[in-house]
C-alpha cells in the first residue's frame, strides 16, 4: 500500500479513497504478533475508526493531512491511551493529547499507535525497553536505533506514512539512519513539547520521521507553532534565509571522524560529501574538537540530572520498575552537584562561543549520522560503549541549539543503510529540509 | 574639591589643571586613617603619579577620562596591585588590568585605590569584611550596603570622581541607595567581566557608582564593548529606543510593598511615584508576586553553588580563611545536587515567562531601592535576615535579563537618604539613563 502523504491526498481528493477504508486495510495488514516489538499500545480497529469516521463528509481539501495514517512515541500524549515511556508502571491516561498530537489530528491526521522506545528515551539504541528490543526493518538482528525506535520502524515497515519521536542528544536521528528514513530534528522550542514526558527538558525536541522530505516539510509545517504551555517553546519562529546555490559545508577532519571499526561506512560518507559538492556545497575541513567535546558534556556531564529530575518522584517510588541499564543511567544524576552543573554551564558557555567562530565559516555541517550499526546481541553485550559511540556525531546538536536533518546516504554490503546528518544553528530547519532535497538530486 | 567628570575636563582643557597636580591635592586630602574601613588598597602617591604622568604632555580632548580619579572594588583586577576580594589568603596580584578597568585607563582615568566589600561580593551590607565593617557616608554607625561597599563611600566622600562595583544580587544598587548616589546596573555582558574575581559567573555584572547621571553615562559608554575572552559578553550591544514622551510604569502592588518597619520610606517611596508621574509616567500597579518569586529562587536556590564554583579549590583548601558568615553561606553550596539545579531553571524560565506577560503592559518599572536600612550594629546582630531585607527589591534583576539604574530619592528625618530603582528588560540601559534624568528634573 502507498501511504506517501501526497499520493493518499490524491486518492482522498479525488474520491477514490476514504479514511475509514484505508484504516480497515491498514489494520487488516499489521503483524499482530509484532514481531519487530515496534507497538506498546496499537489502537484497534474501533479507536483508530473512531477518527477516521470524524472526517468522514468534510473536504479534504480542508485538512492537509486528511485521513494520514501515523505513529507516536510513547513518551508523546495521546488522549485516553496510556503513556508509558516503556516502564509500564509509570504508566498514566491523559484525558487530552500533547499540543503537537492535537495540531495533527486537527489537519487530519489519524494515529495508530504509540511506539516502543528506549525506556524514558534514555538510549541510542532502541534495545533498552521491557517491551523488547525494537529490530531494524532492513535487518531484524540489527538495531533499530533509538530511543524513538518503534516511530522509525513503522514508517519503515510501512505501517503508517509518518511517525514523531523526540530528540534530546539524537533520538530522532539515529533511527532514521538505520531505517533509511528523513529523521527532522527541529530547532528546540518549535515543536510544543506540552504532553511529552520529559528526558532533558532543556534540551528535548519533537522529531519527525517520514520516507521523504516533502513529507517531513509538511508535517513540520503542521506541527510546529508556539506554545503558552510550555514554557520552552520558541516565541519568534522567523526562519532563516535558504542556503545560496553556492554554499560551503564543515566536515570533520580526517583524524576526528569515528567508524568504530566498520570499513564501509568512511567510503560511503566520502561519496555523501561528493554529492553535497554536487548539490553547489564547497566542503570546508573543520576543527571538529568542539563538537566534540561538547558531546561529551551531554554524554559525561550534570545533563543526567534532568532525565532524574523528570521522574523524580517515581524513581524515588519505584527504583526496580526501571530497566536496569536506565536506571543505572538515571541514578548517576546523584553523583553531581550544583557546582558540577555550573561548572559544565560555563565550560558550555565557551565550546558554544567556540563554535560560533567555526559557523563564520561554514554555512552548514556535514556529518555521518553514526559512524556504524550494531547487532542486537552486539549491543546487549556492552549497552553502554556501543551506544556512546552512535552519539559521537548527534550529542552535541541540542546543546548547541542547532537544527538537524537525519538524510538516508547509501547502503553496505550487506543491505545496511548509511546515514548523514546536515545540521546549521538554529531556525535554519527550512533552509536544511531545501538543501536536503538539492542533497537527493545530485 | 570638585571631582565632577565634565567639570575636570573643563579644568584640564583649559590648561588650569594637571593631572599630577589633583593627584598630589587628593592623596593629601585622604584620610589616612580611613574610618569609614573604604580600602583594601589605596595606591601610594607615586603609584598614582606614574598614571598621571603618563598623561602629561597629551591632548586632553584626545582622553575622555583624561586624569579622572575613580575607585575599584577589590574584585576586579587592577595590574600590579593585589586583588584581594577580600579575603586576604585568597589574594593574587594580577599581572594586566581587568578589561573593562584598562578601557577606563586607556581613556585617561587614573586609580586611586581598590576598595573594601562584603567578602567575594556575597552581601548587601557592606559589614562582611576581615578589613572592618564599612561605614556610611552619611552617618556611620549605619552600614554602607554591599557588597561594593567602597566603591560607593568613596564617591560619596568625594575621593574619587566615579568608582565600579559589582552587582550580582543587587551589590551595584543598594549601596547607591545608602549613600545618595547614582547607581548603574547595565544589561548581563554589556561590561566584561575578564579579571573580575566571579560571584555568580552567569550574573554578574560590573556597575557603575557616581554623583550624577551624566557621569554614570560617561562612563558607562567607555567601558562597555565586547570582550573576546569573556564567554558571557554580549555580542550585540544594540540598544533598545528611549521611553517615549508619555509612558507606563510599573509599581507593585501596596500589600506587596516592604518597608520592614520603616515608617518614612513608604512615604518617599509615594513621592517618587508622584515624580515619576510628573515625569510623563503613568502608574501601573502590577502583581509583584512574580518578580519576588525570582528574587527567592535566587536568595535561597542553587546558584549559591556558583560561589562556591568560582573559588571552589580555594575554599576546599582554606575553609578557615573566609569570613564566618560568607562562609556559611557559601558552603550551602553543598546542599545543592544537579537535579535541583535543572528543577531552580526549570522555575526560573517558568517566572520568564510570566513576567515577559507583565511587560507588555508597562515599560519601566519602579520600586524601592532597599525598603530601609540598619545600623552596622543591628546588621551583626541578625546577618542572614537583615541581609535578606536589602535584596527584597534587587534580587531579582540579573536572573531576569534586566537593566536596572538606582537613583537618590530624598531624605530620611535621620538624614539617611532613601533610593529608588528603576529597571526594565535588557538592553535599555541608555532609555533608563535617560529617564532616570527625567525622574531627577521633576
Amino acid at each position: 500500500m502507498n501511504l506517501n502523504i501526497t499520493h493518499l491526498q490524491n486518492e482522498y481528493r479525488s474520491g477514490r479513497l476514504f479514511p475509514s477504508q484505508l484504516i480497515t486495510e491498514l489494520d487488516s495488514m499489521m503483524d499482530v504478533s509484532d514481531t519487530h516489538h515496534i507497538w506498546i499500545h496499537r489502537l484497534n480497529l474501533a479507536e483508530m475508526l473512531s477518527y477516521a469516521q470524524k472526517l468522514e463528509g468534510k473536504n479534504p481539501e480542508d485538512y492537509p493531512l486528511y485521513g494520514i495514517p501515523f505513529a507516536i512515541k510513547d513518551n508523546i500524549d495521546l488522549a485516553n491511551i496510556p503513556t508509558t515511556a516503556a516502564c509500564a508502571q509509570f504508566a498514566y491516561t491523559p484525558s487530552i493529547s500533547a499540543f503537537v498530537i492535537q495540531k495533527l489530528i486537527n489537519a487530519g491526521a489519524i494515529p495508530i499507535g504509540k511506539t516502543n522506545l528506549d525506556q524514558f528515551a534514555t538510549g541510542l539504541v532502541g534495545a533498552r525497553s521491557p517491551y523488547g528490543a525494537c529490530k531494524n526493518s532492513i535487518n531484524p538482528t540489527y538495531i533499530s536505533g533509538g530511543s524513538s525506535a518503534g516511530s522509525a520502524v513503522s514508517v519503515a515497515l510501512n505501517y503508517v506514512s509518518f511517525s514523531l519521536g523526540t530528540d534530546t542528544a539524537g533520538s530522532g536521528r539515529v533511527p532514521a539512519a538505520f531505517n533509511h528514513l528523513i529523521g527532522m530534528k527541529p530547532s528546540l522550542g518549535l515543536l510544543s513539547t506540552s504532553g511529552v514526558v520529559p528526558a532533558c527538558k532543556t534540551l528535548d525536541c519533537v522529531s519527525i520521521f517520514a520516507k521523504t522530505i516533502t513529507e517531513a516539510e509538511i508535517v513540520f509545517s503542521i506541527a510546529q507553532g508556539h506554545d503558552e504551555a510550555d514554557d520552552y517553546s520558541r516565541p519568534e519562529t522567523t526562519q532563516g534565509a535558504m542556503f545560496d546555490h553556492q554554499f560551503k559545508f564543515g566536515v570533520p577532519k580526517k583524524e576526528q571522524l569515528a567508524f568504530f571499526g566498520n570499513t564501509e561506512t568512511p567510503l560511503l560518507f566520502e561519496l555523501a560529501i561528493k554529492q553535497l559538492v554536487k548539490a553547489g556545497g564547497m566542503a570546508v575541513e573543520i576543527d571538529f574538537s568542539p563538537f566534540l567535546a561538547t558531546a561529551r558534556l551531554l554524554y559525561e556531564g550534570p545533563w543526567v540530572a534532568e532525565r532524574y529530575a523528570a521522574i523524580e518522584a517515581f524513581i524515588e517510588q519505584n527504583s526496580d520498575a526501571l530497566y536496569p541499564v536506565t536506571r543505572k543511567i538515571i541514578n548517576n544524576a546523584k553523583n553531581f552537584s550544583a557546582t558540577d552543573t555550573f561548572n559544565a554551564f560555563y565550560r558550555l558557555k565557551a565550546l558554544q562561543r567556540t563554535t560560533t567562530k567555526i559557523w563564520q565559516k561554514i554555512d552548514v555541517l556535514l556529518t555521518p549520522t553514526a559512524g556504524t550499526i550494531y547487532t542486537i546481541d552486539e549491543v546487549e553485550a556492552d549497552p553502554i560503549q556501543t551506544n556512546s559511540n552512535l552519539g559521537y556525531y548527534t550529542n552535541f546538536i541540542n546543546l548547541l541549539d542547532m537544527a538537524a536533518i537525519a538524510i538516508p546516504a547509501g547502503f553496505q554490503q550487506n543491505g545496511l543503510p548509511f546515514g548523514v546528518t546536515l545540521s546549521a544553528p538554529a531556525m535554519h530547519d527550512l533552509a536544511l529540509l531545501n538543501l536536503a532535497k538539492r542533497f537527493n538530486q545530485n
